[in-house]
């Protein structure tokens, strides 16, 4: 009974920034805006810490979709960058699919708005083409819970691997001595109640 | 372990609508009936935009099950409507399966009341005669949510694909290009948020 | 201990509709989209079946808050419409005061967007001014429940009635004989469990 | 500081019950259907049980709001019912008026569908005629949580008493001693959880 | 894809209520009381109305656990009853798996108290042993939300099918016209938004 | 519109606890059972901690309601002790009024199983004789949350202020300085995140 | 029945914020805590925006409660810090209640951890003062809901006014013109959506 | 169909606690403290009254995750515990994996905190070992909801099994003739339903 663990490898992986644009934001009511907005940008400084490629990619962003968030394109200003003219699957757009490829990683970590659509359409192409698929949930949004667990459940009837920000982090980073302060510095800006621990554990060393 | 994506196609799927009848409606109560009956209706629509062959069926119209939806019946009046005499699992009432059988379609895209009789039965046949199956979650509705996720759960198993009129739209269309003023008026007309967008982007594009 | 009855007269009351704008509704999240559009609309449709003057505001149409509704627009054609240039209790606008006043109604049913600021100020102004107010709680909506409770507290505290449109329309009408044909109609467009209650039986009528 | 408590008397309370009808039960959904049968069919009993002056009444029986639910009116052969023409507050109906102050009693107990309409607007009524006024929420039902929590609000304001059935029971009851097997057959055939504690105790009891 | 449907057949399948213990019942809290009592109720109803053979098993009566529930001892007076003397896995039970194979049926239908364990281990086992395993999630209870959803996976990998007792009956009957009025009894006995349906239906038949 | 705060005093105070027992608790399901036990037991531990008078008091101690929580009994040995032998209303038996105004304290302290009959009865009483009272809502319980929303908000019309077990302590305390152990003990028994941050702190504190 | 309009206004108030302290954050579960962390920041914020006198307080900074959150220290270099040395009510510490009163404002804003007592305490003795206090619920935080409903309805019984910190800002505003990108900046700090709002809406602008 | 069932076996268990820090702890919002606690508490007790081999293990005592929950320090004296200097998954450090495989066991049994990575990540490589994995769901704890949704779905994709402590104990034990007295001591310590049932059992076994 026993089964290969698969497991996020940060020199085998790279990220998928799907449609997180202004205007599709305000349909995601399966999280509150506040934790959402803060998981998305959890996920972005992962990304960059670990030095993952990145790859943004938004449908329509002159219509009413809206404009990429701000943040993100600030934070992956050499990102490969698609702007799809119509695909509504990013894997239909072979821009996108060459940028994934370009990127030689077999690892990909996905998360978009909305969740069954933007992030399921490739999550569920991609694996078909043999790449290993880990959803990262909590940066991903849609318009109410029953929506969200129907799409988790087809990605995951497929072999994508359901995960959020933290464990996809801890799972990259392995062990802590890798780096103490940095791995640190990501929590504590994006988990209050780490940031709290530190707080006062630190005013503690400080004050000895 | 890549695993095979099996896609909605508008060339190869037909719509069955069973049991949106008006006394049944009264029994669902795990999903708010403002949003239900958008849904029903947004799923009607989309099947009429993308031409889908429908299929109307009820179950004992003239008892206390009630008439089906007049909008429904509305929106299809050239559909075929089998009205079973007293088959529970539709897929057991010949005329139903032959109607099925005479569209041509391999994707049956599937919703009703209530989830775990009216639709998981025909589903369930459905996949054992090798149709491939998706079910409209949000256009069907059942007593609560506890009777819902054990209807998931074993739709699931049979291998059945869990999905919304949302995401089946979706990956029907599969490129806006196709149509974007079509399925932007599909989308204005059932998700709130959507025309808020579109009323806010429309109303400055005339004010330039 | 008797207290007496504050009851909504349809000769008395004006309806007071208060920045449901575009981009506003976006902020709205402690009550479901598909719903919260249909209350809208119904007490839209009750200002207009009781013939009830109704005033419409707005704050900064030209920026992110976005147009108003257009339904509502088109809803009230020739309805006082303050475009407020700045103030945010719409009671702080002169132009707006005089509209209500010129109602000659001393009882102001209210709704908005959002609930704490748009509905609240004025609400608490007009007690001030000694109108008795109705806030319609289920066509009014802001950021979350706690907001909500904290306001309705508030608004409470101060003397407001706190109802819904169908409660309004219920207290408005005060008897079915005064034209069940017409509260049929509104209650059957936006309650899908009582249109269901009249399709069965409407159906049965005809079968007779 | 101190203000005097206002108790329900079994001499001096009448129970009132508003349009428990077939149909208009389909709009409850505060309340889980299994649970509010329960606790109307206690409302009754209780009612029975302290021979409290019970009166019916329905609004549109023979159109879609439907009929009285049966068991209610086979518990009460006797009682006056009051089938109203269209009046939608009860109150303003002279028969049910008279009615009530024909029992002689000055404590009213109230149930009935919808909450914020077919209970609170008799309630409002009656408090400002000098009525002291109980409502039994458990037995009153209406669309959603909201709405309730609203019409709460306006019925206590006014001096109304939130109540519950079981809560009533006891307060009218006053002393176990006055019938511990009437009282506790009633809280058997009503409370599941009683009726176990019920159970075990007496198989012990019988067991010695 | 196709995957055989293993469907409820009147003709193969027996019912095991294990544990639905006076005492034991205090300790189910994922399901509310009167609900859960009326779902274990009308499983024993159903039971006897397909005359499925039917074991009753227990755990401890004599000690804190207390006695079965009276009504499925009365409902069941001549099936076979076996108090276990210790086992907690009722299948260990050397008695209980001779009656369960007594009764020469293939499928399984299984609720009790508690899900976890009282249900989930002889599902388990009887999986082992080559039976069908049919859950009936909603007359089976627990502590809590989050050990029935553990406890629903485990049984699912296993193979379990998750039901509902109305979703059973409906898959027992297979067609309203071998006795409408025998399931219609059923249902409206147990689901009172159906007896409503009935209640409205038979007046207006009257009425005719 | 200033009020007078009416504070805790501790030596003004007295705690009355009424009808904790075995089988009442059963009907507990507006709070979990592992907080709703730690809760009473953090009460008790408080109102020996402030050396308040407490008087216990049950009903029915012999029949289905069950003996009194054991912990209680053994906190309070010589406590006054009313089993009651059939008042509903603690307040109505004699023994209990004396032993609560043999206290000499004005201020009373009350928790209970269920809040709407075994806490507000008394609580209404003692109100009406001019003592001020608090209700510890959370050692009090009851069937549901609607059932205790409804208790909570008949007795604070009454003037009783409503708190938990942690605010009455701090009430009572004032200064930290009175006892900084005493209460730190007291907190980190009963509440697992306080005793969470005192083990890191003295942990740190004796590694230094 | 008018009632007058106590209304903020930024020539008035003071806002206090007691006890927002690592270690006492760890307790708040009555709201999430990136939520939470914002709400306390935009607090922060819009006391510094309108320039409103400031005061903090803390207890036991050294002990496990752990010192203040260090963005409110950093954000009033300059406002009186009053570390309480016991006091568990603010207002028993003389210093505290000297800083208020040399703020010369007669109405406070109020907000801290936790809501029943660290904010509950001051509160009750600034009203008993004369004061005119405005609770902001969403940056004051408890152990869960049942404990902040209780407490809140004891300050609203009191006098307080309860308003979120969105709130307090638009009535301190008054009127856009004021300062418009003020304003808009502070939303579009702490309000994802409006952020979302405001980024369409300028891109858009750009784009002309 | 059949499929074998791999069932807990009192002599082929361990397990394995890790990461329960009183730092890690403030992290847990999946669960309410108090019942959190409980069941951490009770799955040691579990552990011992089983004598099963217990492997503790943390990471980074010293910093701000936190020490160990003291409790399971002093449950645990001489077991293995391994205080992990850097690695997150536990796994990847030698000692932890030598000392699990020195217990010769092969179903291993974890809990820990949080759920997605130092439950899940030592799971899945444990599986990959050929371990049989048994999850206690309850005794595992993590940031929400969503968060604990998404690991349990990875954990049992890979084979693990999804339990909780009571469900693990009742399955290890199997015979309640093993030892009635040592497995209801178990239960009453740490089920308060269930210990009020022994309440309730024992006062009247001791009044006969």
């Amino acid at each position: 009974m026993s089964k290969s663990y698969r497991r996020l490898d940060k020199n085998q992986a790279a990220v998928l920034l799907v449609d997180h644009q202004a205007g599709l934001l305000s349909l995601v009511r399966d999280i509150e805006p506040d934790k959402f907005k803060n998981n998305v940008l959890a996920l972005a400084d992962m990304a960059k810490y670990f030095q993952l490629p990145t790859i943004l990619t938004t449908s329509f962003e002159n219509g009413p979709n809206g404009p990429i968030v701000p943040e993100l394109k600030q934070a992956f200003p050499d990102a490969p960058f698609i702007a799809r003219p119509g695909q509504i699957n990013a894997w239909d757009n072979e821009d996108f699919v060459k940028a994934v490829k370009a990127t030689g990683k077999k690892q990909l970590i996905v998360a978009g708005v909305v969740t069954e659509v933007c992030v399921a359409f490739p999550v569920l192409s991609a694996i078909e083409e043999g790449f290993e698929v880990f959803v990262i949930t909590d940066a991903s949004g849609t318009f109410n819970a029953m929506t969200r667990d129907a799409a988790w459940q087809r990605m995951q009837a497929a072999g994508a691997q359901l995960m959020t920000w933290f464990g996809a982090a801890c799972e990259l980073h392995r062990d802590w001595r890798n780096d103490v302060e940095g791995l640190g510095a990501l929590f504590s800006n994006h988990i209050p109640d780490y940031r709290n621990l530190i707080t006062s554990y630190t005013t503690r060393q400080n004050n000895k």
